[in-house]
């Protein structure tokens, strides 16, 4: 069984950690990285090629940013910035980790519905397989929040693999995830 | 980035084509196989150990024994024992795939309703992954059906990965399948 074939291409869809001003990956994502990390790529770092997606949501309430004024188009300009280096933040995170393990990557930013996003990227990219972390929500919290986990494997033209986060990794305060 | 851990511990659930009497794969759990072989498994075969589970359903309407006849306690022995010789052959073709590719496996044969029976079976054996096959049923099939799969995402205690048939690969009448 040589390895001679094209690495597997493995897209991960990666988010922030929901505690607002926080820049750190969610405890969900680095889940769902680090068990790929040993259960999949193992020995093997040559036969894998990560593609990192960071679909940011425009925030539209505000509620980060409750501090602020926007007086002008300038201000919203900065905030796209500010966005804009957040997501940068977390990618580098991922990109830093499989560049210490000789793994290749990309990685990239969209914006929209994650859901969306994330499947129409499956489909204009084409990868091997593709990764969401799941917080593994209870069926009361599934049937009015619909996860994207849950539509990815539904709608992604492509294998999908869900990984929930372990209940004991759920932190006190959900909003910190 | 050492492979000295435990080999990573795959439980796949198979099952037979349906077309009666056809004693072979189903076509969605052959691509979930390959796929698993070609693009986890790759140049790595030490890595990985697979465990095929193969759930039976008592087939309580008979369809495919219309020809026969219950007249004794012996008869219903005899059907069982052509189930589990139809299992056993199932189970034969990747146990011996896995034989020639150099990777360790078990497989066994339990009784139930098949996703019921596959999530206690994660339970019980604690597997790194489960991948289940699915073959792709759209809106209308699924919101009636339900498939398999789907139950498998959300109550599986491991990572699922649900790896669909491709279109080309469907066959002509859904019952071959």
């Amino acid at each position: 069984m040589a390895d001679s074939s094209a690495p597997t291409r493995v897209m991960m869809a990666v988010n922030e950690s929901s505690l607002k001003g926080y820049l750190h990956p969610s405890i969900s994502c680095r889940t769902a990285f680090d068990w790929t990390l040993s259960k999949l790529v193992r020995s093997n770092p040559g036969g894998f090629h990560f593609l990192f997606i960071h679909v940011q949501v425009l925030d539209e309430d505000g509620f980060d940013d409750m501090d602020s004024i926007y007086a002008s188009p300038e201000d919203f300009h900065q905030m796209k910035q500010r966005d804009k280096i957040r997501g940068l933040h977390l990618l580098e995170y991922f990109v830093n980790q499989c560049h210490q393990l000789g793994i290749k990557c990309e990685a990239w930013i969209r914006h929209g519905d994650p859901k969306e996003v994330i499947c129409s990227e499956v489909k204009r990219v084409q990868p091997d397989l593709l990764v969401v972390g799941s917080r593994g929500l209870g069926p009361f919290q599934r049937v009015f929040v619909g996860t994207v986990s849950e539509f990815c494997v539904k709608h992604a033209e492509c294998p999908v693999i869900t990984i929930k986060r372990n209940a004991t990794e759920a932190p006190q305060d959900p909003v910190d995830d």
